[in-house]
């Protein structure tokens, strides 16, 4: 059995425990690991290095690189033992969180399609070792990721030394699913010869130096997947008004029929709006994007898909079941690629794609937040949102139009972090309705989102801002800096923007 | 002569003054023009039509969408008649900036590489006129562009009538130095075969349906250029300090020796910091720009550059007389492109563009402003700098760290506007030094651009800011929100941000 998965004899011999492999982590070491929003990441040696260092109390910090968020087992475990030092580039763990929000953790929040190449050209500096996991390694030079690929292909390449954990809870039916291409660095580069989403370009494993490969670690826990937020009334509502626009831009000429290729972001507010796809008219998509969540494994079940492009496969528990049950189809409706193509501007402008990101706060002209709580707290990350709205044909950001039980406005005056600027941003939608922003003045952007996106509560007190500030000074984008965060002044003071 | 530059009877029949063909634009129209950073723009239908609606009196308001900023008969004439109701994409006419920021013009602040894909995928509506400058037109169905290309092969594409100005001071001898190649709309696109700097891909000429021509003028008026600021021993410092940090790169092997493709933005920070090269080791330079300035002839001059691609050539009025005089020399090294080519994410990544822009304000964690004053009145806008920050190798921002003889610090607790997020930010440079922010969390950033880049008056209040925040709430990007825009209410209130 394991030979089917550790192919050649000297391979076999670095076959090692969890713990002694974790001996190989080093005070002061810049680790980078596989793992996307939270798939294929490896869980043996992280868990065997935290209990290790909960044990002997030794000093032990670390720079944590991966391709995205990552699970319990790495994130949360190594935070709660102070491991991680820097973090960079992307997280969605509680314990993560908080330490990178009380200064325990210095986090680096970035583009995910710059992560590779910040790699490939030495920005971070040495990375000293891969733990990576894989489904299948062999003495000829390669491995094969499991369900996701990210950075790995970069860390591999990179690093002095690799951790490779063989997970045979992922089923070796993966093999085939990823299209691994390389971009090399400047001054070589070649244009990326993906036309359509459907391209395979690459290999199907990710080739790897196997002297470098220090220790392998077999273990059978699954991918620490997590539940989507259940669809509620105003998800419905959004995706409807999604669905009801890119209608319209078929009619008038400004789409085809079968659309361009789609990317949805992380969540449960994206997974929630691509439902609104199932009952639509739409056929044959194609998306190109970066994570497959369970709504994308709905619409390939009714038919509705063409190919899917991304990185990693995010699941809940229950769509992960169903995804190995059903991963022969699927295999054959979803291509895994590195995160630098699957994020890659180049594709990303050539395709057209139409990206669907979420937002935590829109000022009312079209700046987005998608990182920041009151300006100070991370939330996640930009992931890599910033890759698709910008170099998008059209791009698109959701947010219900409150938050914290109707106590937190999300449309503000001025966005407390912008991780999106107005150039940015074509399209708003919450629950109340659609800003269309393309060709609009920062005036008229104000008046259509205040308009059509604000909650009906903050309306008239965002009304007042821009009217007050509009009398004010007669200016290009109407401002009171004094006031511009009185939203936010009042929800650090009273727990809630409303204040009656 | 005339015969040279208008090649055939029936084109020659459509010859009009410009009185005349000012009588096609009409009350509401779209119109698109010729012209980049101020060179190539129509000059005498605009003039014309000032004129006419000078002693006319009558209401002709239009949207008026050119490549980037053209010259004083466009923006100011028109501007001061309040012919412009709309204007998109860039600016940088006095007459003009007042009319956006007393709210008689919307102006809709564009990336320009996104302008060609929103008119050619119809986002701003029918372009019902376009006016352009040539220097050759012929009945077999081309024009030749003068000393910009910009937006020209989409206008003349989308326009329902075309209005042709020949201009017989720009010479024959330009011919040859333009590459034009489109971009087909998805889901047709391909590559763009551009692997280095110099490569030509496209043709001499821009095609046109010479039914579509409804008149053609005939002008000898020179682009209005304007002469550059003079350098100063602030900009030499900058210029230092970039040196010294390429160096730097070369020596720990992120750079090749002959760097990258360099990109600079416009004016004449920018002007000022290229002049730096000229005396530096640097050889067989690649620029992979927007505009040439003089800068970059005085560096062809002195034999350190191998290619220059760009979309106009913007000199001074000595600047242009050389161009003029040397022009068979000039246009072997340089390659006029469309600003689709010029500026696309595809391109600039691929190469590794070395993105070199000039900042307004820049806020202690790495956010550029770019655009705005006080947060409220526009500058010029966001032109280029965000098609090469965002998807270049290494983002660099100069900024002198002060403004209005040292009133006005340009490094401020947080950015009065959003243009570039600090996720694509890598350096900021003032003449007090430079901070490398790649790899650096928000804390880290802030310690580095308060200690390397901020003025040595404002740093003890910016550190102060900075400290508090910190003291205040345990977070991951310290920011008192009631206090953020302080210096900004100070300088409104006082014209300066010194309050003693």
């Amino acid at each position: 059995m394991i030979q089917d998965r550790i192919k050649g004899e000297n391979l076999r011999k670095k076959l090692a425990t969890a713990e002694d492999a974790s001996h190989l982590i080093k005070d002061g070491m810049i680790i980078g690991t596989s793992g996307f929003t939270p798939s294929g990441y490896p869980k043996e040696v992280p868990l065997a290095l935290a209990k290790r260092v909960e044990e002997s109390n030794e000093n032990l910090s670390i720079t944590l690189i991966t391709g995205a968020s990552v699970g319990d087992e790495l994130d949360g475990e190594l935070s709660k033992r102070n491991i991680i030092k820097k973090r960079l580039p992307y997280q969605t763990n509680n314990y993560c969180r908080d330490s990178i929000n009380n200064g325990y953790i210095d986090f680096v929040d970035l583009h995910l399609s710059h992560l590779p190449q910040y790699i490939n050209c030495g920005f971070l500096g040495k990375i000293d070792l891969a733990i990576v996991e894989a489904i299948e390694i062999s003495e000829e030079g390669y491995i094969v990721p499991s369900t996701s690929v990210g950075i790995t292909p970069a860390i591999v390449r990179q690093a002095e030394k690799i951790i490779v954990e063989i997970n045979t809870s992922q089923p070796m039916d993966l093999i085939g699913i990823h299209d691994i291409y390389e971009v090399k660095n400047p001054p070589y580069r070649e244009p990326i010869p993906i036309i359509k989403a459907s391209d395979r370009i690459g290999h199907k494993y990710i080739p790897i130096d196997v002297n470098k490969v220090e220790a392998i670690v077999v273990t059978d826990k699954k991918d620490n997947v997590r539940p989507f937020n259940p669809i509620n009334e105003n998800h419905i509502k959004m995706a409807n008004y999604l669905i009801e626009f890119l209608k319209h831009e078929i009619k008038v000429g400004r789409l085809p029929k079968k659309l361009f290729p789609l990317q949805a972001g992380v969540g449960s507010v994206a997974n929630a709006v691509l439902q609104g796809f199932k009952n639509s008219n739409f056929e044959n998509l194609d998306f190109y994007t970066e994570v497959i969540q369970d709504s994308i494994l709905d619409l390939i079940d009714v038919g509705k898909v063409n190919i899917v492009s991304g990185t990693s496969v995010t699941l809940s528990p229950e769509g992960l079941e169903k995804f190995y049950k059903n991963l022969k189809l699927y295999n054959e409706k979803i291509i895994l690629r590195p995160q630098e193509i699957s994020n890659n501007p180049e594709v990303i402008r050539r395709l057209g794609v139409i990206a669907l990101n979420t937002a935590v706060e829109v000022d009312i002209f079209g700046n987005v937040n998608s990182t920041h709580i009151l300006g100070r707290n991370m939330v996640n990350g930009i992931g890599g949102s910033g890759d698709f709205a910008r170099n998008s044909y059209l791009s698109v950001f959701f947010t219900e139009s409150t938050a914290k039980n109707g106590k937190i406005s999300t449309v503000v005056p001025f966005a407390s972090h912008v991780d999106h600027t107005e150039h940015d941003v074509d399209v708003i939608i919450t629950e109340e309705g659609i800003a269309d922003l393309r060709g609009l003045s920062p005036k008229e952007r104000a008046l259509s989102i205040i308009n059509n996106c604000s909650n009906s509560y903050f309306r008239p007190l965002l009304m007042d801002y821009y009217k007050t500030a509009t009398k004010a000074y007669k200016s290009h984008t109407p401002h009171l800096l004094k006031e511009a965060f009185y939203f936010h002044e009042i929800l650090d003071k009273h727990g809630s923007m409303r204040i009656n």
